[in-house]
């Protein structure tokens, strides 16, 4: 009998375990009812307030909120959830102690979108401590003990928009998480604010897009006073930027251990700040953006003139390029004046005016005005040589007053072939004899009918070389002479 | 002196009331600090679990998200903030003794998104209470006290996608909510789990799509046990909605006072759960859905040939419309089979069956048979009466054997003027004599090449009517005549 007894006690077992796999998979999924310190409705979890020293176990897979804030949870493992919860798209876990979060602890959240951390007991952001988070938009990590942010800690966070850093100890502005194109594309708020930053990336920070700064708050750190500093908030008052506006009163400095407010310095004699106008070459190419407040605004250009800039028009030098900038194809200097972007947003609208200064030469001619510059220097240098040369070192000045002439005639065909080469003269130009050095600036204006042709020798004005002048006679032809080498040295091209 | 004196205190009022005025500007707006009670993270105000009786005075005008949970409010008066926070998204009010709201409250927060009034002590939700919250996405009122949701409660919130009302004390099902283009057009989630919910609209619910029934928690509720209940639950069984999948263990119905697991009422033997087949009749317009779990998939129709259907093409029968809706202008019989419907979604993919059946007459043709069996009926019931009235009414039967050979003629000529009038008689067909009762049923299909003709008088194969006969020899022909009444009386179009 005993191995029949056996075989009963095997087929039961083998009919349990069957029963059990039967039922497994009628219920289609395990089911995990609500933990016994939650609440639960549907799919949210409220475990708030419940002292929990622990996460509890087995939560429901379909759970997309879990709320374990005001508790006394310590440590955030790696296997602080058994199951994935791929539907958890909120997490929690503000006012408890955390002092630690594994590596790998957000791995089995990775559709997670919202998560609290704060006002905790964190004191570093390890390497890809969130780099799984690939869907976060929000994550709140004020009011913990955070040194320093590893360079890491949020890379691949693509989905990233709201940052909040506030109340830690953070001293290094990291300045890669808003860099154009860099780790957090979408990042739009930036919470840095009672920290303990001393020194600001000015440059950098200038150079951000409006949208960024707009997000970027800085108050309420022990900021080292001066122009600079003064200059970037004052002008992001001027742009009415939210970090700035909103907080005017907290944003202060320090100076001589003493705290100031950002735009109360004037123990530092900082100028005023002035918005600048946008300058161009003739002939530039030029883009202008229209530098919104917010990101995905629907932007309309008005020229000066009060009309509206269309979108890539054929022979049209100026556009709207799709991202809503003013695009000049060759800027011309009828395009200055007082441009409009309006840009329209779902929250607000919004105006910038932008100034346009187009000088009236091109780059590559201001460049030549610089060579002008010297080549005249060269070219006045030179003649001064060659007139002391003349008056001192003639031969024969005194021996041959018979052959005075035919000197003089020498020295002036060397001259006149020295002016001669000048290429675009204006035979019609009459000339008045003041012209000297303030032509040079005359000459980069152009020539209007009836101006004169600088320093140009003229042959209906020049006067009748005497056949024997004296020395003051020679002389009062100098200055013309002297001035036609600075003004249409040969070497302008 | 005195005069003077005063008139030095009015200028110093007037120097203070512009100074006064001077600093309002400079600041550009009231500046407010943040409230005692509260931890302020640039737009976030956590004023959670202070222990506070009211909202604090004078928030931010800035703050976007205000965190009241876990305090002692009980009232949320219409002058709860004095100044309106037209950039508060998120609200949260939980934990708290909530008992009252003015339905003026939510006035000052226009562009709310998240509004958190669980585990309070509400008790009804009065009229047009949260119309006022146009951009309301998710509004949280479970473990509440509330008795009825007003109809008009929720009114113009058109942004509403999540509402939950768990854990309260709701008898009546709010169909207002979800009806098909009802108040709340965007609801995919609307949690009533946990309430007390006796009897639910079933066939309304079973219209509903199944996005929206994806989300519609009803377990925990002492519903009424029938099969009705059973076969709708089976079908979102059969669909794996969420809201049934998730809670199988906690949707359970009360019969006789037990409470008994709604996939479990084998007392009530209701038949098990079929998926239909979509049914149409020949040259029908047809609409079929994609009924996904989903809002917004792209969807893809694949016919039984497993060839896929296209959007709008000319000349094409079946088409899919803007809507992912198979459409068919007139249906074939050779159009049926089993259709796939391929959807992708952001979270998932579903894939969906459809079978559809046509019918090999139109649904014009179908209500002529009910016609025909109609009329056929009252032809019988008349053509028995003639038989009856030929058989034993009929004058002069003793008498008259001399003039028998009229009489009968008469009769004859009686039948066959009745005959003769149905219109479309195929001279060609042969006929059977046994064609009697069954015909009728024959007459419904087309008549084939070669088939009698039922019950037509056939000149050539009638018999010749002898001179005398008698009883037995008219009878013989009884029969055929009262079948050509049945089955081609001119009644029948």
């Amino acid at each position: 009998m005993q191995p029949q007894g056996d075989l009963r006690g095997l087929w039961l077992l083998l009919l349990s375990f069957f029963l059990l796999l039967f039922e497994v998979a009628r219920a289609g999924r395990p089911l995990v009812s609500c933990p016994a310190a939650c609440l639960c409705a549907s799919n949210i979890l409220s475990c708030s307030k419940q002292q929990l020293p622990n996460v509890p176990h087995s939560l429901p897979s379909y759970t997309a909120l879990l709320d374990l804030s005001h508790n006394n949870l310590s440590r955030l493992r790696a296997e602080w959830t058994p199951t994935r919860l791929t539907h958890l798209h909120s997490l929690l876990l503000s006012h408890n102690h955390l002092n630690f979060i594994s590596s790998e602890a957000f791995s089995p959240v990775p559709n997670l979108r919202y998560l609290d951390l704060s006002s905790n007991q964190l004191r570093t952001l390890d390497e890809f401590l969130f780099s799984e988070l690939q869907a976060l938009e929000v994550l709140l990590l004020y009011n913990n003990h955070i040194v320093a942010v590893d360079r890491s800690a949020f890379d691949d966070m693509a989905q990233l928009q709201k940052l909040y850093l506030s109340q830690n100890q953070i001293s290094r502005f990291p300045l890669e998480l808003v860099k154009e194109g860099a780790k957090l594309p979408k990042l739009t708020l930036l919470d840095l604010s009672s920290n303990k930053l001393k020194n600001l990336p000015l440059p950098d920070l200038q150079k951000l897009p409006a949208w960024i700064k707009n997000g970027l708050y800085l108050h309420n750190n022990p900021l080292h006073c001066d122009c600079e500093l003064y200059q970037l908030f004052s002008h992001w008052q001027y742009r009415q930027l939210s970090s700035v506006m909103d907080f005017q009163e907290d944003l202060y400095c320090v100076s001589s251990k003493k705290l100031h407010n950002v735009f109360n310095l004037s123990f530092l004699n900082c100028s005023e700040y002035k918005e600048h106008a946008w300058e161009a070459h003739l002939g530039d190419p030029l883009t202008i953006k229209c530098d919104t407040k917010q990101q995905g605004m629907t932007k309309v250009w008005v020229t000066p003139n009060n009309e509206r800039v269309l979108e890539e028009v054929a022979n049209s030098t100026v556009t709207v390029s799709k991202d809503g900038s003013l695009h000049f194809q060759h800027v011309q200097v009828e395009d200055g004046g007082v441009y409009t972007c309006y840009a329209m947003g779902e929250a607000f609208n919004e105006t910038l005016s932008v100034e346009l200064k187009v000088y009236n030469f091109t780059s590559h001619g201001h460049h030549d005005t610089l060579n002008t510059a010297y080549t005249t220097l060269v070219g006045c240098i030179l003649s001064v040589v060659l007139v002391l040369i003349y008056l001192y070192l003639t031969p024969c000045r005194c021996w041959c007053r018979g052959v005075e002439k035919p000197s003089s005639h020498q020295a002036d065909s060397l001259s006149s072939s020295m002016l001669s080469t000048t290429p675009n003269h204006d035979p019609m130009a009459g000339g008045d004899k003041d012209d000297g050095f303030d032509r040079r600036v005359a000459f980069l204006e152009p020539a209007g009918p009836g101006q004169g042709q600088n320093g140009k020798l003229k042959p209906g004005n020049t006067l009748p070389v005497p056949e024997a002048t004296g020395k003051g006679q020679r002389r009062m032809s100098d200055p013309e002479s002297v001035s036609s080498v600075f003004s249409d040295t040969p070497i302008v091209v």
